[in-house]
Protein backbone atom coordinates (compact mmCIF):
# COMPACT_ATOMS: atom_id res chain seq x y z
CA UNK A 1 0.00 0.00 0.00
CA UNK A 2 1.35 3.43 -1.09
CA UNK A 3 0.50 6.75 -0.84
CA UNK A 4 1.25 8.56 -3.54
CA UNK A 5 1.45 12.56 -3.40
CA UNK A 6 -1.08 12.31 -6.71
CA UNK A 7 -3.60 10.69 -4.14
CA UNK A 8 -2.88 13.43 -1.75
CA UNK A 9 -3.77 16.05 -4.44
CA UNK A 10 -6.91 14.44 -5.46
CA UNK A 11 -8.02 14.68 -2.47
CA UNK A 12 -6.73 18.18 -1.63
CA UNK A 13 -8.85 18.85 -4.93
CA UNK A 14 -12.43 16.74 -4.31
CA UNK A 15 -11.86 18.92 -0.31
CA UNK A 16 -11.78 22.22 -2.37
CA UNK A 17 -14.42 21.90 -4.93
CA UNK A 18 -16.76 21.28 -1.57
CA UNK A 19 -15.03 24.39 0.70
CA UNK A 20 -14.27 27.17 -1.99
CA UNK A 21 -17.65 27.81 -3.64
CA UNK A 22 -19.16 28.40 0.01
CA UNK A 23 -16.10 30.66 1.08
CA UNK A 24 -16.79 33.87 1.62
CA UNK A 25 -20.48 33.27 0.17
CA UNK A 26 -23.13 34.34 2.86
CA UNK A 27 -23.62 30.45 3.66
CA UNK A 28 -25.80 29.28 6.11
CA UNK A 29 -23.62 28.22 9.42
CA UNK A 30 -25.28 25.90 11.45
CA UNK A 31 -24.91 25.08 15.03
CA UNK A 32 -23.24 21.97 15.88
CA UNK A 33 -23.50 21.74 19.51
CA UNK A 34 -27.25 23.23 20.97
CA UNK A 35 -25.94 26.66 23.71
CA UNK A 36 -22.56 27.07 21.82
CA UNK A 37 -20.99 28.57 19.35
CA UNK A 38 -19.61 25.84 17.43
CA UNK A 39 -20.13 26.60 13.45
CA UNK A 40 -20.38 24.02 10.92
CA UNK A 41 -20.82 24.57 7.15
CA UNK A 42 -22.77 22.80 4.35
CA UNK A 43 -18.83 23.51 3.21
CA UNK A 44 -17.88 20.70 6.10
CA UNK A 45 -19.98 18.16 5.69
CA UNK A 46 -19.61 17.88 1.77
CA UNK A 47 -15.80 18.30 1.59
CA UNK A 48 -15.90 15.51 4.11
CA UNK A 49 -18.31 13.57 1.89
CA UNK A 50 -16.01 13.98 -0.96
CA UNK A 51 -12.96 12.87 0.41
CA UNK A 52 -14.33 9.74 2.22
CA UNK A 53 -15.79 8.76 -1.83
CA UNK A 54 -12.01 8.63 -2.89
CA UNK A 55 -10.63 7.01 0.53
CA UNK A 56 -13.33 4.47 -0.31
CA UNK A 57 -12.75 4.07 -3.86
CA UNK A 58 -8.81 3.76 -4.00
CA UNK A 59 -8.62 1.61 -0.66
CA UNK A 60 -11.86 -0.10 -0.05
CA UNK A 61 -11.68 -1.22 3.60
CA UNK A 62 -9.77 1.40 5.07
CA UNK A 63 -10.54 2.87 7.97
CA UNK A 64 -12.06 5.98 7.74
CA UNK A 65 -12.64 8.48 10.97
CA UNK A 66 -14.55 11.87 10.17
CA UNK A 67 -15.25 15.08 12.03
CA UNK A 68 -18.47 14.84 10.31
CA UNK A 69 -19.88 11.77 9.47
CA UNK A 70 -18.15 9.82 11.90
CA UNK A 71 -16.08 6.28 12.16
CA UNK A 72 -16.14 3.19 9.56
CA UNK A 73 -13.84 0.34 9.84
CA UNK A 74 -11.75 1.95 12.31
CA UNK A 75 -10.19 -1.60 13.87
CA UNK A 76 -8.27 -1.98 10.30
CA UNK A 77 -4.39 -1.70 10.64
CA UNK A 78 -5.39 1.66 8.31
CA UNK A 79 -7.16 4.44 8.94
CA UNK A 80 -7.85 7.86 7.59
CA UNK A 81 -8.44 10.68 9.89
CA UNK A 82 -10.56 13.92 8.09
CA UNK A 83 -11.03 17.39 9.14
CA UNK A 84 -12.36 18.61 6.05
CA UNK A 85 -12.11 22.39 7.40
CA UNK A 86 -9.84 23.21 10.34
CA UNK A 87 -10.58 26.53 11.45
CA UNK A 88 -14.14 26.80 10.88
CA UNK A 89 -14.32 30.19 12.33
CA UNK A 90 -11.29 31.52 10.50
CA UNK A 91 -13.35 30.18 7.57
CA UNK A 92 -16.47 31.87 8.51
CA UNK A 93 -14.94 35.08 9.10
CA UNK A 94 -13.21 35.26 5.61
CA UNK A 95 -9.61 34.79 6.57
CA UNK A 96 -7.91 31.94 4.72
CA UNK A 97 -5.54 30.66 7.52
CA UNK A 98 -8.03 27.68 7.83
CA UNK A 99 -7.28 24.24 6.14
CA UNK A 100 -8.52 20.65 5.48
CA UNK A 101 -6.75 18.34 7.05
CA UNK A 102 -6.24 14.40 5.93
CA UNK A 103 -4.05 11.95 7.70
CA UNK A 104 -3.40 8.40 7.26
CA UNK A 105 -2.42 6.19 10.35
CA UNK A 106 -1.08 2.82 10.43
CA UNK A 107 -1.58 1.07 13.44
CA UNK A 108 -1.81 4.51 14.74
CA UNK A 109 0.89 6.09 13.78
CA UNK A 110 0.64 9.14 10.89
CA UNK A 111 2.62 8.16 8.26
CA UNK A 112 1.16 10.55 5.49
CA UNK A 113 -0.81 13.50 5.17
CA UNK A 114 -1.75 17.03 4.23
CA UNK A 115 -2.94 20.46 4.69
CA UNK A 116 -4.98 22.06 2.24
CA UNK A 117 -5.49 25.70 1.79
CA UNK A 118 -7.15 26.48 -1.43
CA UNK A 119 -8.31 29.81 -1.47
CA UNK A 120 -4.57 30.83 -1.33
CA UNK A 121 -3.49 27.25 -3.64
CA UNK A 122 -1.32 26.22 -0.97
CA UNK A 123 -1.17 22.64 -0.35
CA UNK A 124 1.45 21.11 2.42
CA UNK A 125 2.07 17.67 2.17
CA UNK A 126 4.21 14.42 3.18
CA UNK A 127 3.79 10.98 1.57
CA UNK A 128 6.61 9.06 3.78
CA UNK A 129 9.42 10.22 1.65
CA UNK A 130 9.75 13.89 2.91
CA UNK A 131 7.13 16.88 3.39
CA UNK A 132 6.24 18.83 0.48
CA UNK A 133 4.64 22.61 -0.46
CA UNK A 134 3.31 23.48 -3.74
CA UNK A 135 1.69 26.87 -4.37
CA UNK A 136 2.64 30.59 -4.39
CA UNK A 137 6.58 30.93 -5.01
CA UNK A 138 6.62 27.25 -5.94
CA UNK A 139 7.16 23.89 -5.23
CA UNK A 140 9.57 22.91 -2.39
CA UNK A 141 10.26 20.84 0.35
CA UNK A 142 9.95 21.80 3.79
CA UNK A 143 12.52 21.58 6.52
CA UNK A 144 11.86 23.58 9.84
CA UNK A 145 13.63 26.26 11.20
CA UNK A 146 16.89 25.01 13.66
CA UNK A 147 16.13 27.41 16.29
CA UNK A 148 16.95 25.92 19.96
CA UNK A 149 16.45 28.41 22.21
CA UNK A 150 13.52 29.69 23.55
CA UNK A 151 14.75 33.43 23.63
CA UNK A 152 15.20 33.17 19.56
CA UNK A 153 11.47 31.27 18.74
CA UNK A 154 8.05 32.68 17.70
CA UNK A 155 5.29 30.85 19.14
CA UNK A 156 1.76 30.53 17.94
CA UNK A 157 -1.33 29.43 19.13
CA UNK A 158 -5.35 30.01 18.26
CA UNK A 159 -6.24 31.70 21.37
CA UNK A 160 -4.34 31.60 25.31
CA UNK A 161 -8.66 31.54 26.01
CA UNK A 162 -7.54 28.45 25.07
CA UNK A 163 -6.16 27.58 28.54
CA UNK A 164 -7.90 27.70 31.95
CA UNK A 165 -6.48 27.62 35.00
CA UNK A 166 -3.20 26.47 35.71
CA UNK A 167 -2.60 25.69 31.98
CA UNK A 168 -3.13 29.58 31.29
CA UNK A 169 -0.60 30.46 34.00
CA UNK A 170 1.80 27.84 32.46
CA UNK A 171 1.27 28.96 28.82
CA UNK A 172 2.00 32.74 29.87
CA UNK A 173 5.20 32.11 31.36
CA UNK A 174 6.14 29.93 27.89
CA UNK A 175 4.64 33.03 25.94
CA UNK A 176 6.86 35.07 28.11
CA UNK A 177 9.96 33.36 27.14
CA UNK A 178 9.68 33.37 23.61
CA UNK A 179 10.93 36.26 21.02
CA UNK A 180 7.88 37.13 19.28
CA UNK A 181 4.09 35.44 19.97
CA UNK A 182 1.37 35.23 17.53
CA UNK A 183 -2.51 34.34 17.91
CA UNK A 184 -5.17 33.00 15.20
CA UNK A 185 -4.00 30.76 13.04
CA UNK A 186 -5.48 27.02 13.56
CA UNK A 187 -3.91 24.80 11.48
CA UNK A 188 -1.81 27.16 9.22
CA UNK A 189 0.51 27.89 11.98
CA UNK A 190 1.67 23.94 12.17
CA UNK A 191 2.03 24.47 8.50
CA UNK A 192 4.51 27.29 9.24
CA UNK A 193 6.36 25.30 11.04
CA UNK A 194 6.67 22.99 9.20
CA UNK A 195 7.73 25.04 6.50
CA UNK A 196 10.50 26.62 8.52
CA UNK A 197 8.78 30.00 8.86
CA UNK A 198 8.34 29.82 13.24
CA UNK A 199 9.58 27.22 15.94
CA UNK A 200 6.74 26.04 18.23
CA UNK A 201 3.21 25.90 18.34
CA UNK A 202 0.71 25.00 21.26
CA UNK A 203 -3.04 23.69 20.93
CA UNK A 204 -5.02 22.78 24.09
CA UNK A 205 -7.95 20.19 23.55
CA UNK A 206 -7.29 18.73 20.05
CA UNK A 207 -9.22 16.06 19.06
CA UNK A 208 -7.48 13.69 16.70
CA UNK A 209 -8.68 14.99 13.24
CA UNK A 210 -7.49 18.55 14.26
CA UNK A 211 -4.06 17.51 14.40
CA UNK A 212 -3.35 13.73 12.58
CA UNK A 213 -3.18 15.01 9.12
CA UNK A 214 -0.60 17.47 10.65
CA UNK A 215 1.75 15.74 12.07
CA UNK A 216 3.39 13.54 9.30
CA UNK A 217 4.37 16.97 7.48
CA UNK A 218 5.62 18.49 10.49
CA UNK A 219 7.87 15.11 11.64
CA UNK A 220 8.78 14.63 7.74
CA UNK A 221 9.99 18.37 7.92
CA UNK A 222 12.17 17.47 10.81
CA UNK A 223 9.88 19.16 13.46
CA UNK A 224 8.63 17.35 16.97
CA UNK A 225 4.95 17.29 17.72
CA UNK A 226 3.93 15.39 21.34
CA UNK A 227 1.24 15.85 23.62
CA UNK A 228 2.44 18.52 26.92
CA UNK A 229 3.81 15.12 28.53
CA UNK A 230 5.82 13.86 25.22
CA UNK A 231 3.23 11.01 24.38
CA UNK A 232 2.06 10.63 20.46
CA UNK A 233 -0.07 13.24 19.18
CA UNK A 234 -2.25 10.62 17.56
CA UNK A 235 -5.30 10.59 19.97
CA UNK A 236 -4.93 14.60 20.09
CA UNK A 237 -5.30 16.38 23.52
CA UNK A 238 -2.91 19.14 24.66
CA UNK A 239 -0.71 19.73 21.56
CA UNK A 240 2.91 20.77 21.47
CA UNK A 241 4.98 21.04 18.33
CA UNK A 242 8.33 22.13 18.08
CA UNK A 243 11.04 22.71 15.41
CA UNK A 244 13.82 20.86 17.29
CA UNK A 245 14.59 18.75 20.11
CA UNK A 246 15.81 21.46 22.32
CA UNK A 247 12.97 23.74 21.75
CA UNK A 248 10.63 21.21 22.32
CA UNK A 249 12.14 19.95 25.36
CA UNK A 250 12.24 23.50 26.48
CA UNK A 251 8.52 24.09 25.93
CA UNK A 252 7.96 20.96 27.74
CA UNK A 253 9.47 21.62 30.46
CA UNK A 254 7.13 24.64 30.91
CA UNK A 255 4.38 23.25 29.74
CA UNK A 256 3.79 20.31 31.79
CA UNK A 257 3.86 21.97 35.08
CA UNK B 1 -7.33 65.30 -9.58
CA UNK B 2 -8.78 62.32 -10.15
CA UNK B 3 -7.31 58.89 -8.38
CA UNK B 4 -7.98 56.27 -10.66
CA UNK B 5 -8.80 52.88 -9.55
CA UNK B 6 -5.65 51.99 -12.51
CA UNK B 7 -3.28 53.89 -10.21
CA UNK B 8 -3.94 52.50 -7.17
CA UNK B 9 -3.70 48.98 -8.92
CA UNK B 10 0.38 50.02 -10.12
CA UNK B 11 0.54 51.11 -6.46
CA UNK B 12 -0.33 47.64 -5.19
CA UNK B 13 1.94 45.67 -7.87
CA UNK B 14 5.07 48.13 -7.12
CA UNK B 15 4.89 47.07 -3.77
CA UNK B 16 4.47 43.49 -4.54
CA UNK B 17 7.41 43.61 -6.41
CA UNK B 18 9.33 44.43 -3.38
CA UNK B 19 7.27 42.46 -0.96
CA UNK B 20 6.66 39.10 -2.63
CA UNK B 21 10.24 38.11 -3.36
CA UNK B 22 11.38 38.49 0.25
CA UNK B 23 8.33 36.86 1.81
CA UNK B 24 8.80 33.53 2.91
CA UNK B 25 12.26 34.27 2.22
CA UNK B 26 14.99 33.62 5.09
CA UNK B 27 15.70 37.32 4.66
CA UNK B 28 17.58 39.47 7.26
CA UNK B 29 15.30 41.36 9.96
CA UNK B 30 16.54 44.20 11.40
CA UNK B 31 15.27 45.39 14.59
CA UNK B 32 13.94 48.84 14.25
CA UNK B 33 14.04 50.13 18.17
CA UNK B 34 16.53 49.20 20.01
CA UNK B 35 16.12 46.91 22.82
CA UNK B 36 12.56 46.29 21.42
CA UNK B 37 10.95 43.38 18.70
CA UNK B 38 10.10 45.36 16.41
CA UNK B 39 11.16 43.72 13.07
CA UNK B 40 11.58 45.58 9.29
CA UNK B 41 12.66 44.04 6.49
CA UNK B 42 14.05 45.23 3.45
CA UNK B 43 11.22 44.38 1.97
CA UNK B 44 9.68 47.07 3.97
CA UNK B 45 11.71 49.78 2.99
CA UNK B 46 12.12 48.63 -0.22
CA UNK B 47 8.33 49.05 -1.05
CA UNK B 48 7.82 52.14 0.36
CA UNK B 49 10.62 53.69 -1.51
CA UNK B 50 8.80 52.08 -5.05
CA UNK B 51 5.30 53.18 -4.12
CA UNK B 52 7.03 56.85 -3.19
CA UNK B 53 8.41 56.90 -6.90
CA UNK B 54 4.53 56.06 -8.16
CA UNK B 55 3.66 58.87 -6.36
CA UNK B 56 6.18 61.34 -6.73
CA UNK B 57 5.78 61.33 -10.51
CA UNK B 58 2.08 60.85 -11.29
CA UNK B 59 1.49 63.59 -8.47
CA UNK B 60 4.58 65.58 -7.85
CA UNK B 61 3.76 67.90 -5.20
CA UNK B 62 1.62 65.91 -3.17
CA UNK B 63 2.85 65.28 0.44
CA UNK B 64 3.94 61.73 1.76
CA UNK B 65 3.82 60.72 4.84
CA UNK B 66 5.63 56.59 5.51
CA UNK B 67 6.35 54.11 8.09
CA UNK B 68 9.78 54.20 6.19
CA UNK B 69 10.90 57.13 4.93
CA UNK B 70 9.25 59.91 6.66
CA UNK B 71 7.50 63.40 5.39
CA UNK B 72 7.46 65.11 2.76
CA UNK B 73 5.70 67.66 1.30
CA UNK B 74 2.99 67.37 4.08
CA UNK B 75 1.87 71.09 4.28
CA UNK B 76 0.10 69.95 0.37
CA UNK B 77 -3.47 69.44 1.20
CA UNK B 78 -3.35 66.00 -0.97
CA UNK B 79 -0.87 64.00 1.25
CA UNK B 80 -0.77 60.02 0.44
CA UNK B 81 0.13 58.06 4.11
CA UNK B 82 1.92 54.78 3.37
CA UNK B 83 2.32 51.67 4.96
CA UNK B 84 4.44 49.04 3.20
CA UNK B 85 4.15 46.44 5.18
CA UNK B 86 1.31 46.71 7.70
CA UNK B 87 1.75 43.04 10.18
CA UNK B 88 5.60 42.84 9.93
CA UNK B 89 5.14 40.22 12.23
CA UNK B 90 2.70 38.04 10.42
CA UNK B 91 5.05 38.98 7.20
CA UNK B 92 8.49 37.65 9.01
CA UNK B 93 5.71 34.30 10.39
CA UNK B 94 5.21 33.55 6.95
CA UNK B 95 1.21 34.06 7.40
CA UNK B 96 -0.24 35.93 4.57
CA UNK B 97 -2.54 38.40 6.83
CA UNK B 98 -0.08 41.15 6.29
CA UNK B 99 -0.90 43.87 3.59
CA UNK B 100 0.08 47.11 1.87
CA UNK B 101 -1.65 50.07 2.92
CA UNK B 102 -1.77 53.06 0.90
CA UNK B 103 -4.40 56.17 1.66
CA UNK B 104 -4.73 59.54 0.15
CA UNK B 105 -6.14 62.69 2.41
CA UNK B 106 -7.29 65.45 1.23
CA UNK B 107 -7.44 68.31 3.40
CA UNK B 108 -6.87 65.50 6.33
CA UNK B 109 -9.65 63.03 4.89
CA UNK B 110 -9.12 60.15 3.64
CA UNK B 111 -10.57 59.75 0.22
CA UNK B 112 -8.89 57.00 -1.43
CA UNK B 113 -6.98 53.99 -0.35
CA UNK B 114 -5.93 50.36 -0.78
CA UNK B 115 -4.68 47.11 1.26
CA UNK B 116 -2.93 44.65 -1.27
CA UNK B 117 -2.23 41.12 0.02
CA UNK B 118 0.25 39.97 -3.11
CA UNK B 119 0.73 36.86 -1.58
CA UNK B 120 -2.98 35.51 -1.88
CA UNK B 121 -3.08 38.16 -5.25
CA UNK B 122 -5.91 40.13 -3.15
CA UNK B 123 -6.44 43.73 -3.38
CA UNK B 124 -9.15 45.69 -1.75
CA UNK B 125 -9.29 49.42 -2.93
CA UNK B 126 -11.67 52.55 -2.64
CA UNK B 127 -10.96 55.07 -5.12
CA UNK B 128 -14.01 57.69 -4.20
CA UNK B 129 -16.65 55.99 -6.04
CA UNK B 130 -17.28 53.10 -3.63
CA UNK B 131 -15.08 50.03 -2.41
CA UNK B 132 -14.53 47.23 -4.46
CA UNK B 133 -12.53 43.72 -3.96
CA UNK B 134 -9.96 42.11 -6.59
CA UNK B 135 -8.21 38.37 -6.33
CA UNK B 136 -9.55 35.11 -5.80
CA UNK B 137 -13.11 34.53 -6.50
CA UNK B 138 -13.03 37.43 -8.78
CA UNK B 139 -13.87 40.98 -8.78
CA UNK B 140 -16.88 42.58 -6.68
CA UNK B 141 -18.16 45.38 -4.92
CA UNK B 142 -17.62 45.53 -1.16
CA UNK B 143 -20.31 46.07 1.19
CA UNK B 144 -20.15 45.70 4.83
CA UNK B 145 -22.71 43.19 6.96
CA UNK B 146 -25.85 44.81 8.44
CA UNK B 147 -25.42 43.17 11.54
CA UNK B 148 -26.77 45.60 14.30
CA UNK B 149 -26.35 43.71 17.96
CA UNK B 150 -23.46 42.49 19.48
CA UNK B 151 -24.57 39.69 20.41
CA UNK B 152 -24.39 38.21 16.34
CA UNK B 153 -21.31 40.15 16.17
CA UNK B 154 -17.66 39.18 15.20
CA UNK B 155 -14.79 40.69 16.65
CA UNK B 156 -11.25 40.99 15.94
CA UNK B 157 -8.40 42.44 16.87
CA UNK B 158 -4.27 41.64 16.54
CA UNK B 159 -4.08 40.73 20.39
CA UNK B 160 -5.63 41.67 23.64
CA UNK B 161 -2.37 42.08 24.66
CA UNK B 162 -2.38 45.65 22.88
CA UNK B 163 -5.04 47.00 26.11
CA UNK B 164 -3.53 47.49 28.88
CA UNK B 165 -5.30 48.51 32.27
CA UNK B 166 -8.36 49.65 32.31
CA UNK B 167 -8.33 49.44 28.39
CA UNK B 168 -8.16 45.78 28.87
CA UNK B 169 -11.08 45.65 31.24
CA UNK B 170 -13.16 47.34 28.76
CA UNK B 171 -11.60 45.21 25.60
CA UNK B 172 -12.51 41.69 27.87
CA UNK B 173 -15.86 43.49 28.42
CA UNK B 174 -16.80 44.04 24.94
CA UNK B 175 -15.58 40.55 23.78
CA UNK B 176 -17.63 39.11 26.53
CA UNK B 177 -20.74 40.72 24.66
CA UNK B 178 -19.85 39.43 21.26
CA UNK B 179 -20.63 35.77 19.84
CA UNK B 180 -17.02 35.13 18.11
CA UNK B 181 -13.92 37.21 18.61
CA UNK B 182 -10.77 36.15 16.96
CA UNK B 183 -7.33 37.32 17.21
CA UNK B 184 -3.95 38.16 15.10
CA UNK B 185 -5.19 39.27 11.64
CA UNK B 186 -3.68 43.17 11.49
CA UNK B 187 -5.04 44.99 8.64
CA UNK B 188 -6.43 41.87 7.38
CA UNK B 189 -9.23 42.21 10.07
CA UNK B 190 -10.73 45.65 8.22
CA UNK B 191 -10.35 44.40 5.21
CA UNK B 192 -12.73 41.55 6.19
CA UNK B 193 -15.07 44.40 7.77
CA UNK B 194 -15.39 46.18 4.65
CA UNK B 195 -16.13 42.38 2.77
CA UNK B 196 -18.74 41.74 4.83
CA UNK B 197 -17.33 38.82 6.35
CA UNK B 198 -16.46 40.12 9.88
CA UNK B 199 -18.51 42.98 11.86
CA UNK B 200 -16.13 44.96 13.89
CA UNK B 201 -12.29 45.52 14.53
CA UNK B 202 -10.79 47.30 17.30
CA UNK B 203 -6.42 47.86 17.99
CA UNK B 204 -5.05 50.06 20.33
CA UNK B 205 -2.45 52.72 19.66
CA UNK B 206 -2.07 52.90 15.63
CA UNK B 207 -0.11 55.22 14.17
CA UNK B 208 -2.21 57.33 10.73
CA UNK B 209 0.25 54.82 8.34
CA UNK B 210 -1.74 51.60 10.20
CA UNK B 211 -5.49 53.03 9.34
CA UNK B 212 -5.40 55.84 6.65
CA UNK B 213 -5.37 53.46 3.78
CA UNK B 214 -7.61 51.39 5.26
CA UNK B 215 -10.20 53.90 6.22
CA UNK B 216 -11.84 54.63 2.88
CA UNK B 217 -12.41 51.10 1.72
CA UNK B 218 -14.14 50.55 4.42
CA UNK B 219 -16.44 53.74 4.63
CA UNK B 220 -16.93 53.24 0.85
CA UNK B 221 -18.12 49.62 1.75
CA UNK B 222 -20.41 51.12 3.96
CA UNK B 223 -18.90 50.94 7.43
CA UNK B 224 -17.51 53.27 9.92
CA UNK B 225 -14.28 54.05 11.62
CA UNK B 226 -13.43 56.26 14.39
CA UNK B 227 -11.21 56.46 17.25
CA UNK B 228 -12.56 54.57 20.25
CA UNK B 229 -13.80 58.64 21.26
CA UNK B 230 -15.65 58.73 18.34
CA UNK B 231 -13.39 60.98 16.65
CA UNK B 232 -11.51 60.87 12.92
CA UNK B 233 -9.48 58.24 12.80
CA UNK B 234 -6.84 59.41 10.30
CA UNK B 235 -4.79 60.39 12.73
CA UNK B 236 -4.28 56.83 14.35
CA UNK B 237 -5.04 56.28 18.12
CA UNK B 238 -7.06 53.35 19.70
CA UNK B 239 -9.49 52.63 16.62
CA UNK B 240 -12.63 50.91 16.24
CA UNK B 241 -14.15 50.11 12.83
CA UNK B 242 -17.73 48.59 12.99
CA UNK B 243 -19.98 47.51 9.66
CA UNK B 244 -23.21 49.31 11.00
CA UNK B 245 -24.00 52.86 13.17
CA UNK B 246 -25.65 50.80 16.00
CA UNK B 247 -23.01 48.12 16.21
CA UNK B 248 -20.80 51.14 16.75
CA UNK B 249 -22.37 52.87 19.08
CA UNK B 250 -22.89 49.86 21.18
CA UNK B 251 -18.55 48.99 21.07
CA UNK B 252 -17.91 52.33 21.87
CA UNK B 253 -20.48 52.93 24.67
CA UNK B 254 -18.22 49.87 26.28
CA UNK B 255 -14.68 51.13 25.06
CA UNK B 256 -14.70 54.49 25.57
CA UNK B 257 -15.49 53.73 29.34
Amino acid sequence: MTVTSEFLRRIAMAAAAETLPRFRAQGAVSNKLAGGFDPVTEADQEAERAVRALINAEFPGHGILGEEHGSENITNSHVWVIDPIDGTRAFISGVPVWGTLVGLTVDGDAVAGLMSQPFIGELFYADGSGAYYEGPGGPRRLTVKDTTSLADATLFTTTPALFTGDARGRFDALESQVRLSRYGTDCYAFAMLAAGQIDIVVEAGLKPYDIVGLIPVIEQAGGIVTTFDGRAAEKGGDILAAATPELHAAAMAILRG
